[in-house]
């Protein structure tokens, strides 16, 4: 498999401990969930029915801001792995470094990949792919921007995983146009990874092939209930903004007292420029708080936010022993 | 969308009703569910790990009987979507008539597909699709009759969605051997559907391809924790074994005094050959009971099980106003 965030059980087979003893910032999952409602019997055992989607999908809607066509999958990992697929192979550019699904996806269906540095050398690509704002290093690119791409790519694919807390910087209010695919993922603002919901918001010609391709019911019905509710509620996706932004602060705070520049991020995590970075994980990993590293950079390391006051201690403890090293 | 059952909406634009009003008896799912633990907050919050992918995996390797790769995935429908894309596209075999979705699936991708009537029909195809016990009419191939045509096919799919209440008519203790594509379903039996579990048992190599297809992290947190359990529950599983065997005898005596005559069937569910279909459900229908038809048969009508005496109660008057109708 490759390499990912959210490995704890690698983390405990190096550094032992038990899953509870660990706080696990490795990826960019919200550590303060939204609360599981309790989950209605049909949602279990009945199929996932079209009044369950078409609730989940009015919500998205009204939460992302767009009329255009939107379609639930599990997981914005879901969208990725049909994405090649939507035509015969050709050229894809990717905006890189980045999460990197895109790619692998891409290559293992036969599409030639080519990584590049700016959003303008998209241009002339059959596939185009930028994650906005990206991971790990939270570039934003503004969306004037990107639409003025839209006429030199065959298919302009945005992730928007890490968007929920920039609404102006979203291509959804533009959705349906031809060409334009806007990626959401749902369990990384909410904090709800293990429920597998993500969307793709696309011209009615592309959900629909999204759609044949993923097959009927690939959405579990607790996501359908649960998605449906969460982006409704704006007093919490408000109020988590707000948190996020304040703890963002914090954590560069204590970072940078540490010793290390802040490199980008997202409200969701932050990137940090180490002396050495694998030095830093296992410092960390001691202390039993688990970090992202990546294998293209001998510097970056990726922190997400801690979830409660003890769990700030323990990192601020564990980056207090760091400074100097 | 193709013809399934589980549509209750549409049952209810036709026919009116809440849906607690209604007895879905369209598919072949368990209406007394294996009742749903306490979920793990992990399984909500974390993605899903290594370590619960795994004691899932073990307990579908003990529950049917292989120690061959098994695959966890979003259904066996999951699974379907998958199977095209294994190999370049060629000439596919299905027994027919059966479940709707293969023969789409693998047309949606390219693949010439032929219907055939009997196992050894198969012979000569690049892939062999055959359901075992069948759906809707219940036909059962003996394993050593389908061990025989390995030799004589690309690939043989065995989809056993319901094979649970008959593990002697199962090939999971064969799988492994290169070829064979075992599928099974985790919702139908243990009434949990909405869940989206299922596996694939298969060779190494084919296994790796399908993960590969699937990408990381395509079974919700949930789906990994409650199958772990239920897999393992051997004590439910022989109960329900026992109870829906008992339940069969009684559907079938209802639907005889009704004049319909048993056309075949599992476990989960009972085909009838009525003498008119289309009448027949639109009759359960005005008593809230959704049946499925089939588009290529004016007489069959497939119902599953009630869940409750009182469910059990409405469709025995429900039939009995039917007689001689």
């Amino acid at each position: 498999m490759r390499d990912h965030g959210g490995n704890l059980d690698e983390a405990m087979r190096r550094y032992g401990g038990a899953p509870e003893d660990w706080i696990d910032l490795s990826t960019g999952i919200n550590r303060i969930p939204y609360k599981v409602p309790a989950i209605a019997p049909d949602a279990w055992t009945a199929l996932p029915g079209r009044a369950a989607e078409d609730a989940l999908i009015a919500a998205a809607r009204a939460a992302y801001g767009t009329d255009a066509p939107v379609l639930p999958l599990a997981g914005a990992q879901a969208a990725i792995q049909l994405i090649p697929r939507l035509s015969a192979p050709g050229r894809a550019r990717i905006v890189a470094p980045t999460y990197n699904e895109h790619a692998a996806a891409l290559r293992g269906m036969g599409w030639q990949v080519e990584e590049v540095a700016t959003p303008e050398a998209l241009a002339g690509a059959d596939l185009a792919v930028i994650v906005n704002p990206n991971n790990p290093d939270g570039r934003r690119i503004e969306p004037a921007r990107l639409l003025a791409l839209l006429p030199l790519v065959g298919r302009l694919v945005v992730d928007e995983s890490f968007a929920d807390s920039t609404p102006a910087l979203s291509l959804a209010p533009q959705a349906g146009r031809e060409g334009l695919i806007v990626l959401r993922s749902f369990g990384k603002f909410f904090g709800l990874a293990g429920l597998r919901l993500g969307f793709v918001l696309a011209c009615a010609a592309d959900a629909a092939a999204f759609a044949q391709l993923a097959g009927p019911w690939s959405v579990n019905g607790p996501a359908l209930q649960i998605g449906a509710q969460a982006l409704a509620d704006r007093v919490w996706i408000k109020a988590t903004r707000s948190r996020l932004e304040a703890e963002t602060g914090r954590m560069d705070s204590l970072a940078s007292a540490a010793g290390w520049r802040f490199a980008g991020g997202t409200a969701l995590f932050r990137l940090f420029e180490t002396p050495d970075a694998a030095q830093a994980q296992a410092h960390l990993a001691q202390a039993h708080i688990w970090s992202r590293i990546f294998p293209y950079s001998r510097h970056w390391l990726r922190l997400g936010l801690p979830g409660s006051e003890d769990e700030w201690g323990r990192l601020g403890n564990a980056l207090a022993k760091i400074r100097g090293v």
